[in-house]
């Protein structure tokens, strides 16, 4: 990659941050920052004053599988009315982490209580961004399969109000995402979209290749035209040379 | 799914919003609502100052997938300081949507200025949220395809400074961003792990069954046993008739 500049000599890093406005849950700073060119400048940057100090993560989302015998596995998800939206989402389930929670624990605590149901994490992501241009806020996605034949998630009951809990079959996901989205007036949360579009991604064949490809495709076709055709030709030479031509003394 | 109280009564919605703070590309707003219950609630919510009139999306995220004869494709992906979080992120390409613009459009034109890769938009996602708990930005993901092997794609040309490149093989994404993460202090955007996730599910065998499953597989293995056992023994009986006991006559 070439770089119409390329005279990067200082580490970026961030020299001050100044609050310019809080609320009880969001506030508003100046970041000031030096660029990788030495450039001192400024950015406006969203910070949540909740954050606990035992971990990097502000919240956890959970990917939940519910697991059921005779059932196609189901992706978990809830939705529910968000303000600053003013509308209704479709995420996966998802909450902040409280003080002295691990995101494992945070991620059973919020499942068992948007959802009623009680899961066992299978796995857990680095610490990820969520709008890194924007804020610093910080989420840590927690796999969890739920066991839907134990006694307990056969019924389950949320803790919360006001939130619908969906069920999306696991091998059809993002069809019934649009599905619902044709029904409904609903925003889907990006990542639960993106993570449909990798699941379709990974048994994606694209029907365009790009045109040297299609040039090696062609080649590769043609050669094995070529190599039938070959192999035709001399069966039947083989076939002439034991059959009629081995009556034909003076082509010997 | 059961709630403690299930008196909705009302169609939940925003009854105003007012400014609290607001910087050139930030502001923020409390957002007065009422809730499903009918009761009258205040939220915190961040707001982008430059979303343009038309469209619903702040911004468009890049999943830009880089095809070459003789290569695996590969997601093309950017790393940058970003201030808010005062560190290098690895993320998709991505930026906000100018005025006039169309998400297609302004995809293509991000990946140009950002990885110098000309490419051809090949889907696109309805309009997403990114953090819908504390701000009303979203965005949508395009799928663009790069031809690798095309003249202008193979020594690429960004308009940006101090974003660095990354290729990394569709088919180890999770691994290779695991890789970079023990290499570097680096932190990768949410998106990016989730759609890594959604092709390592799309494949993913659980080990672990819930417990009435397991039965039902050793249900379906002893019926296997049961019917190769029976299978043999009237191979044996029918054998002996034919063999054996033809000449036993007492027996017929």
């Amino acid at each position: 990659m070439s770089h119409p500049e390329s005279k990067v000599t200082t580490v970026p890093h961030v020299v001050k941050e100044e609050l310019m406005a809080s609320g009880k849950w969001v506030k508003l700073e100046e970041t000031t920052y030096v660029d990788p060119a030495g450039n001192t400048r400024t950015w406006e940057t969203v910070k949540r004053t909740t954050r606990q100090t035992n971990t990097e993560a502000d919240g956890v989302g959970i990917i939940a599988l519910l697991k059921r015998t005779l059932h196609k596995d189901c992706v978990v998800m809830v939705k529910q009315f968000r303000p600053p939206l003013g509308c209704y989402t479709l995420e996966f389930p998802a909450g902040l982490i409280d003080k002295g929670e691990t995101a494992e624990v945070a991620a059973l605590r919020e499942l068992k209580e948007e959802t009623g149901y009680k899961g066992e994490v299978v796995g857990v992501t680095p610490v990820t961004c969520l709008d890194p241009g924007l804020s610093n806020c910080t989420t840590q996605t927690v796999l969890v399969n739920i066991n839907g034949d134990d006694m307990e998630n056969i019924h389950p009951t949320q803790q919360l109000e006001f939130v619908d809990v969906i069920l999306l079959p696991l091998d059809e996901f993002q069809t019934k995402i649009d599905d619902l989205l044709k029904k409904e007036k609903i925003m889907v949360d990006a990542k639960v979209y993106v993570f449909a579009m990798g699941m379709v991604q990974a048994f994606f064949k694209p029907r365009e290749l790009p045109v040297l490809k299609q040039f090696f495709h062609k080649a590769v076709y043609l050669k094995q035209v070529a190599t039938c055709y070959f192999q035709l030709f001399m069966s039947l030479i083989s076939r002439c040379s034991d059959s009629v031509f081995s009556n034909c003394s003076f082509l010997i």
